[in-house]
């Protein structure tokens, strides 16, 4: 299905290095001009890229590729209407390069200025997603960026035909040559790896053992995350009702997102396991939501199925604590604690620092919860799975970060730049100010 | 010199990982009350520093250490002074913590919000200079972050007595058990590298080497520069005399900083042949700078001394620019470049992204050398010894940063900061928002 092809990647990236700087220098209304100019031409091309998305589909039928993967190798009308506006609302956002950050006058003639500016080459390693194609394309093309985009296999038609129509549109509108790369080649992210000192960043998007072997093989620095384990924490003062409605949103609205909840942390509370743990149990049970909890929670199922009949029982099963972890599926953790205090230190422990939500009324509480908690994204009484970049408003994402470097929570534009000092003299030396002959006075303009 | 101890990091960073969140909680006066505390004691207790700093100098006597490094390791009045100034500018800073970047109504009653924070646990490991673990623990206090220290060993007994004085004096200050820890064993760096997930951000300083060792064997992310290869470009345009100047100072003035420029690129321009060369080869002699040329560079020195004296001539060898590398020593490269964007390629391709420098009266010429190179620093008409935390005004800094993620150029307390977004809600669940039953509306307030 692919056709073989030398391994260039690096001569081509090393080209790219050097054309980094002109894209980076080039005006926020060349940038939007090349935004607009790919959502008309996408629109104007669909049919064809329809064609070679079937091709993929057909190629994935063919392989017996599971229908829930089939559906999101689609590109159809809706996929594109979906992409187009994510492109026309980056338009309308500020512009994130040459933002001046800081002004100041060392001294008589000696202006310090930093500026925001493009991180350069930046390689995205994406799943078979061809809308994500365009998203990351976009972002990158917005903020100044040079991107080597490398997406999954079976999308192969679909982003060869998007990628050709991203980088005419690009240089039509003025892009230099080499602005954009596509690789396609699985072995080609190996060669990618070893191009540290040419490719600024790297962002892996896939699974744990991905992100994790990209880390480990590769000097460049890598911006991700390799784990989603979001906890809810059900306070004493919790309003059941949201809690069950947001427990069932986060764990079954997409189950296989890094932001769906992982574990249910429960107050010790008289009041919760009378009331709340009936509910949890029914929600789970009719959501088929198997649940892995500590001896004290299934001894609290076990008592109540005591009582009530089995039909439709909910699946469960008791473990130590120290077996929870990420499921990416229809199943959850649970176990008591005796406050907030011990929920916090739980999940700054054990979490993965993507986001995590405490359920109360209690505001002090929630604040207390929402300052400890060390994760790029604290809630209070809504689901974990807001945590994307559509739904903060950043337009799109290129992935959500995990780390506390740089970038944290989901990454749009904000995230793919840096900046730059840059100091004009007059012929000042440092020797002057070392000696005393001339002193530092640090006006800021 | 060094009692043995126990390997207890990994324990103590993982009480440590706890500790933070409640670090990151006090509030600025508390953590401004504690700069002044340490300020405070560390003249109260001058005397009692200087006897152990004796005991470091001796030590380092008796082995035979070079002079100018037993320099650095001295601790005395005027370091005292120094460092005690620098807390007090530190307390004079705006707050680095608490600053609502983001403040978003999604939809009705749910608004998200961003805030600035600390990064946590921040491991340092820096060279012997006591001035340092005061400058490093003072910025992590006034940043809210709870700081690993290891100094270097030739300073254990001045470390030990400043770390205790800090401790104690944060301590009063409000500051919770265990906020600040200090290791002395070399072999205890290695078991802080596999503290991933405790140790949020580690900061090496020291030579190339030593850097690279800490990225290769970590998963821990490292905030550092592993070379300081800087240029000076001499445009045509350029004021001879200030170019002169500017070069002597960014090699002489500290030779061992990474700011000391290493290679000096001239434009291919007859009247700097004529008037620049000779100015050079004489300052270069007259300051016992060797310089390694490429031959169209050398050629022009042979030429000089067919005419002028030999006395007190130049030490220069003709090289490949392949050669060209980091001297941090008396030594410097030249070569001939056509124009400022041969300049810039040559900068892009082989500097280290550090700070370069122009010597250009030509404000375009600048602007498009200042707008293409892609290094934290871009100067023009002064010396690349500028490049430094200090000198930018930061109060201080934990280090020079070439990456471009994160944190870049001098690093103070704004690197030492990083986010969270806060999302409160009343029991919205994403269902809702993908069924088009609710709809974001993004006003940010």
């Amino acid at each position: 299905m692919i056709e073989d092809k030398d391994m260039v990647v690096r001569d081509e990236v090393r080209k790219m290095k050097l054309v980094a700087p002109l894209v980076a220098a080039l005006s926020n209304e060349t940038r939007c001009a090349a935004l607009s100019k790919i959502a008309e031409k996408l629109v104007e091309k669909q049919s064809e890229i329809f064609a070679e998305n079937k091709k993929d589909l057909e190629y994935a039928e063919q392989a017996g590729v599971a229908a829930p993967i089939v559906k999101r190798l689609k590109f159809d009308e809706g996929k594109l209407r979906d992409v187009v506006a994510g492109i026309n609302q980056l338009i309308t956002l500020e512009d994130p390069i040459g933002k001046v950050t800081l002004d100041r006058e060392l001294d008589e003639g000696l202006r310090l200025t930093r500026v925001t500016c493009p991180i350069g080459v930046i390689g995205v390693i994406f799943e078979a997603r061809p809308d994500a194609l365009v998203q990351i394309s976009s972002l990158c093309i917005r903020s100044g960026n040079c991107p080597v985009l490398k997406g999954g296999k079976e999308t192969t038609y679909t982003n060869r035909i998007l990628f050709g129509i991203i980088y005419d549109a690009v240089k039509e509108a003025g892009f230099p040559d080499g602005c954009m790369l596509q690789v396609e080649q699985h072995n080609e992210i190996d060669e990618l790896l070893t191009c540290d000192g040419l490719v600024d960043l790297l962002i892996p998007r896939g699974s744990n053992a991905f992100v994790r072997y990209i880390m480990d093989n590769t000097h460049i620095p890598v911006m991700g995350h390799a784990d989603g384990v979001c906890h809810i924490y059900v306070d004493s003062k919790a309003d059941i009702e949201k809690a069950i409605s947001i427990i069932i949103d986060a764990k079954t609205q997409y189950t296989a997102a890094c932001n769906a909840v992982e574990t249910l942390l429960i107050q010790r509370d008289d009041v919760l396991k009378k009331n709340f743990i009936p509910r949890l149990i029914t929600a789970l049970a009719e959501n088929g939501i198997k649940l892995r909890g500590t001896k004290e929670v299934t001894d609290l199922v076990d008592a109540y199925y005591e009582n009530e009949s089995k039909d439709g029982s909910l699946d469960y099963e008791s473990v130590d604590e120290s077996d929870f972890k990420e499921y990416l599926a229809l199943i959850v953790s649970a176990k008591f604690v005796d406050n907030v205090d011990e929920a916090i230190d739980h999940i700054n422990l054990h979490g993965s620092h993507h986001t995590d939500a405490i359920i109360t009324e209690d505001d002090a509480t929630a604040e207390r919860f929402m300052q400890l908690v060390d994760s790029a994204g604290v809630y209070q009484n809504c689901s974990t799975r807001f945590a994307d970049g559509f739904r903060y408003g950043f337009g799109a994402e290129v992935g959500i970060s995990t780390s506390k470097i740089h970038a944290r929570g989901p990454v749009g534009l904000e995230g793919l730049v840096t900046y730059k000092y840059k100091l004009v003299g007059k012929g000042q030396i440092v020797g002057d100010y070392a000696t005393g002959k001339s002193a530092f006075h640090f006006k800021d303009l």
